[in-house]
């Protein structure tokens, strides 16, 4: 990976085992538009199998805004799913078929991110408004910067975003009332609320700050059986969304395999001698 | 909706766009009886459909109390579903058979709340003891002021709440042992501890003021598009019941239709020429 | 149960009503082996069923110690699941189907705490790690001394937690940042961190304080319906999993005749005259 | 129910305990419009709760068909939902809305054939074309004379139905290839086709014959204990549905109160004895 | 098992791999009490993990039927659950629990039919009445003997069954019609109608030849990896209850671990070679 | 389509509308290799969306074999995900890494038959064994010629198969008992056993009856709305996943768009006038 190969991310392995995810579009402040998201889906399909990675930072490039959501140029021209048509796809259940599988497409290069087999942890900076929210929700981590606003913007151009946030926050964050509130007023809330509301989990006082914390993070996870990280997220994702019961038969009939793994003496025997494990590639 | 029509509660529109219902049992300290709810159902069911209101303020009349509660002096009358019955639902199946009609119908009473298709703000004051808890839980926004009393107070009537609390609570805050505890001792908690475990999300000092700021947020909403705020409103109620998977694929069959509204044309104008827009009835 | 007839437990009814559970290897730290589990299924499922009972407290021996989790000196024994075998088990879907049994067993021995019918009030104190946050997570109320220090631990060992606690925690607490930061680092929190993002609801100054609030609440709970109590515990694990609307109609279905009880009368008597009841066993 | 109440029904009780609902417009061959799907939900819910009907028979009156579906004049007219508009409801996210609260009626209706809480037995004969599919997909048995053609004919409208067929027949009948052949293709279908397919359960050789099975099959039902002939009706409706064990979790709940219905000493009673059981009314 | 060790069932290994499980009360056409299905439990449980069998076959002694079901005797005697209570269980509430704890405890042990990892292949001849039912629909596979005579007849005793048939026969056969027909009504059915709805898969003129038949499917199943057959039953029970996305999901977490077994190039070899391949003990 | 551009497949367009997939490995009885399965997804997908074609016949090139599975050569080579390796791949994690990305794939490009928005009508003759059935129980209808021999062969191979015949045979057929013994067994059946288990919907003399039939059936479906027949099938998959309620609750969803089509009036105007209706293209 010693170039980059992107249009609009920057990706690169500042250290063994630790990609880093730009989103790079600075000078429009990151904003969003399909070319992005179905790169997007690329860079993180191919981290997710690439066994020289354990673990993935994902942040905005520039100082302004992690992202300021969809490119609302790109939303009001001619041709996008949001304007009219007057075509072949004036008849609705036409239109609604072209929705659908342009839909389809965005919502699985967001998941893509959750698919990643490698913990995400995203850095939030600046503005991460409207599609900002849909990416960052998927991911396992965000740690932002103390002066990052965010918003669930969608609701402000007329529709109920279906990409993500709408499916994910009930359940990334506990207090229903509190996503009620963000996601129907579309309202902007800043770093210290997001990090009362279990929306991230720290805020570091600069953008530096919280990239530093997010590789300490990082170089934490990819000392560790890549075996056992991967599972967890897994195992989370999964469980998440079922019944306890369910999520244990599923745990239990992965881990059947799972378990097996030389990975696990390698660890007690560090564990017991006090040394740092040394893990094969996954 | 010149002249209020409703026997328990007293529902007004002070300004455009917003309905106000206010539970109207003062004397009683709006405690709940059999009439009261099925009028709830009532109020709320045409609230849902009715197009010239976009968001709905629910509150307690008088100063004391949201509400008690169930009327302990219903519950305890001869012929009320918690006393044992000498007459033909003598016999156990058929006590249950009607116990059974009785209560689907007070379940769908308090789910017209969540069903309601406009945004439902609660603002608590006072006592918001036992079913008060089914009934604001049901809510899409909880709000109250510095001195209001809540409990889950059924299990001292010797019973666990069949009609929504209970289905809820764990999907509304995020701590499950918070859960546990308030419901299994029914132990009063104030507006601070509803604040810091995630049941409300704002605290004002009086009733007044936080009438006021549920005003204020049901202004933000009525000046959005109508069919947005509701779309938002639906899907994270379908969605924080199931997994993200099928959340999305849900939204999008869903959006399909609603996102070739013209409010989205009429709202990006707005956005990019940072103008108030104004959208048609729904 | 005049007298203990556990080994790695010890279990007494300091009060009426209330049992106390206590992990009995202190010189071990209560470290985890298969006789513990075993006998903790055997421990819980008598609590169950036994009518003098009505709540029970879960805690651990001495000074140092809720519990350090499994005993790493039999997980890396020859012969532990987790060491590769030569013998006939050395086929994988044969180690497989041996590591199937064992874990099921182990799934259902920690499960065995969530399903006692009796509200469970875990007090930690000392050292919580690996295994130990699986079980205490299966508890219904977790409450903590100021020095706890809790870990995830499973992940240095080179395994994902397939006993719980990676099934539990996204519903046990609201964060889900929190949730894949703590189980994919295996990073040590403390008391107030877990009570801030709400996995414990209260941090008392020692363990002797945290045990004296758990028997407080114990009491407030025997001092209830017992059929009410077990109930409500009932109702909240089955609705934590499953949709608002099949919450509601099982524990409809569940009521009709729960609520039937004698229970219900004797306790409106006593809430009306202000009296404190008492109930039958159940 | 002396007297018929209804427009486009005829709903007598030529025996005891069993109720006969025909459709009723036969000079239309009770093609079915809005007005008669409305009153179709009365009919059933009525019948639902009448304590003296403990089985109910639907046909359809006069000799050419038991319905020939939705009526095609009215589907044509102005106003129909399958008919573009020019109005307010021009806005296709308004129309939808619209669409909406009208399906989910429609709905409720069909569904009120399943829900239900008494047997319903199905009698076809002559054309049972389009929603008529949709109608008896919804009762509990389904038996014809032998010259019924049956068809689910929305797909010639250029719909797919939502109101019922899609959603049951893959659980109605066995073979999915043949659920997708009718229902995509919109054939016609005979009476043998139907009972070798699984879909009606007997084929009798006129209107007269199938008219007297279903009286004889209601006639048993009646002798028995209505507690347990509307238990198994629910029972297989709800596990159909799930897995089999939330099936056998919901059953047992359930149980737990009807199963002390005085009913079953009755019946045992009357079993060892031979003699004919008499229950009390439900 | 030289020796037959249980007191309701005889259980013995006619030839390599396959048991033969017979209820044994022939006296009493093998009527079902406790005590036989606590030790049906402890036969089943046993099979399971009994390296040396890999099919089951399941029967009923004697020439004159399967099983007629619960015994009466037992069902109407003094203390038995079917019968009102005037002591400490009169509650209705806590007669419940007790209900609740007996009826688990009868459907895991019928349960423990469908979760025995051998395949179970019941063979019905004579009678088959009731609980018979329940006990057969849990088996893999069904075979009868011509003069077989079925039916579903706890509606006989005023109660609908949750031990076991209306949780299952809505996925074991197709015609759900016919499923209704007989689990209302109660009535009999022969073998040929068993097979033609599909609840036995052939039928055979005598319960010898049936036999004959069982053992001839034993002896295919023995001669094929126990790790192969085992597997299918368990991803079809598994699958059949939920989506064919989740299916498919769940069986290749599963099967990670068990498709790197030796049985997979041992079979491939025998494929090839045309030889009988012999695997190891599961 | 002028030109195949396939190396496994035939894909023609032999009359307007109508698409014929052929697998095209006739030498090797059309044998299944990866590079096989993958061009299978690149197939399908593109017929998915290709706006020409509204039905597609999947059929096997040659006299002798729709296909006999997974080619055994490929499956006992060195590199074959079922011979166990001795390289990075020795460790039971990491294979089963492997095993996992190579699984999902595989079921990925089979449940692109299903997936395709068009009419799949799988025609069968010849050989359908092991992987063969896999596909085919993707199709939406199959119908054989008299000889055809079927089996689920996976088994002989030592492996459950996890590609989709197993999640998906117990919602395709209704008999159970039918399902466990063929796949268990891995024994063959005939043409008219599949026909009266309802696994194929017709038996036609010979694979050009069969293929006539076929193409009658497209015919019949590409003269239909393309919005209507599509919806149907989609439909179908969903509700045969879910609950009836869920089922009524998408299917509306989904509806409030595509009813909006101008093909609903096209339809009507058609029907009433007794003519051929012409639907633009989807």
């Amino acid at each position: 990976m010693s170039e980059n190969i992107y249009t609009y991310f920057r990706v690169t392995v500042p250290e063994p085992w630790i990609a880093h995810v730009e989103i790079h579009r600075p000078d429009q402040l990151n904003a969003i538009i399909p070319e992005l998201w179905l790169e997007l889906r690329t860079v993180f399909d191919r981290l997710s199998i690439d066994p020289s990675v354990r673990a993935v930072i994902f942040s905005g490039s520039g100082e302004r805004a992690f992202s300021v959501g969809i490119d609302l140029k790109w939303v009001s021209k001619e041709g996008s799913p949001f304007i009219p048509r007057s075509d072949e796809y004036a008849d609705p259940a036409r239109r609604a078929a072209a929705l659908r599988l342009w839909g389809v497409e965005f919502q699985e290069c967001i998941t893509s991110i959750e698919k990643c087999q490698k913990p995400v942890i995203c850095v939030l900076h600046g503005f991460a408004l409207g599609a900002a929210a849909d990416f960052c929700a998927a991911a396992d981590v965000r740690i932002c910067s103390k002066g990052t606003i965010f918003c669930v913007k969608e609701v402000d151009i007329g529709i109920a975003s279906d990409i993500g946030i709408l499916a994910r926050l009930p359940k990334v964050v506990g207090s229903y009332t509190w996503v009620k509130d963000v996601t129907m007023t579309g309202r902007n809330f800043d770093a210290d609320e997001a990090r009362r509301e279990g929306f991230v989990s720290s805020v570091l006082p600069t953008k530096k700050d919280a990239l530093a914390e997010a590789f300490k993070m990082a170089r934490t996870l990819s000392e560790k059986s890549p075996v056992a990280v991967q599972t967890v997220k897994h195992f989370l994702d999964y469980s998440r969304d079922r019944t306890v019961a369910d999520g244990l038969q599923y745990q239990l009939a992965y881990n059947t395999a799972v378990i097996q793994t030389n990975d696990v003496p390698v660890a007690i025997r560090a564990l017991v001698s006090k040394k740092v494990p040394t893990f094969e590639k996954l």
